[in-house]
């Protein structure tokens, strides 16, 4: 398959751009994440998310220590070509390191952020002690 | 009112954080903008969205020309506090430049983006000619 989709994409000069991730059943957003073009043409040829993780500098295959993987259900592009929407089955509902379902969980309250949604699972649980 | 909360945010080297705008009626996710501390600040004041233009360089009030104003339902911070997500009520149905409700239109279907959602209004009758 020739790669010409890859390069309508208006990388960022570290090459990389950001994915907002959703939950295609419930339609809560789960988490903002980066890809480079690897990480998204392994993402495609795997049918499950492939970040790049900024702070450990290396591709990051979401679930690979947890479970909890992302099924790719659509990949959408912004009208500006800088930004990208993946819809996902979230396996296990659980998308933060948290153990909650979603990375959104502080909420603006009188402000301050509060913290709103339940913890589903201990990251213990999750990742091991 | 204190401005702890925004110091919670860390914000890019340039000063901004990535924004995601999700319609709270639809679930629809709309955008991905951004902001900078004022535009953040004056969004909470103003109870509408006010975000960053990066290609303008300057605070930008979305529906300022097109009256398509996002009005503030919820603000929410993730787990590593660099990325937000509003949840807003978007005046007008449209939240795109051209004419669409969402921006994130293009959709990747063959190995190739493909145009999905339809145009609720052209242009020229949101911005003039």
């Amino acid at each position: 398959m020739s790669e010409d989709w890859l390069d309508c994409i208006r990388w960022t000069r570290e090459g990389l751009a950001p994915v907002i991730v959703q939950e295609v059943n419930t339609g809560q957003v789960l988490m903002l994440a980066w890809m480079n073009r690897e990480a998204l043409s392994r993402t495609l040829a795997l049918g499950e998310a492939v970040y790049w993780s900024r702070s450990r500098g290396r591709l990051w295959r979401k679930g690979e220590t947890s479970g909890h993987v992302q099924k790719i259900r659509d990949i959408r592009l912004d009208c500006d070509n800088d930004a990208l929407l993946l819809k996902v089955e979230q396996i296990g509902e659980i998308a933060c390191h948290t153990g909650r379902a979603s990375c959104f969980f502080q909420r603006l309250e009188h402000g301050d952020w509060r913290s709103t949604e339940p913890v589903l699972k201990e990251p213990n649980g999750i990742y091991g002690s």
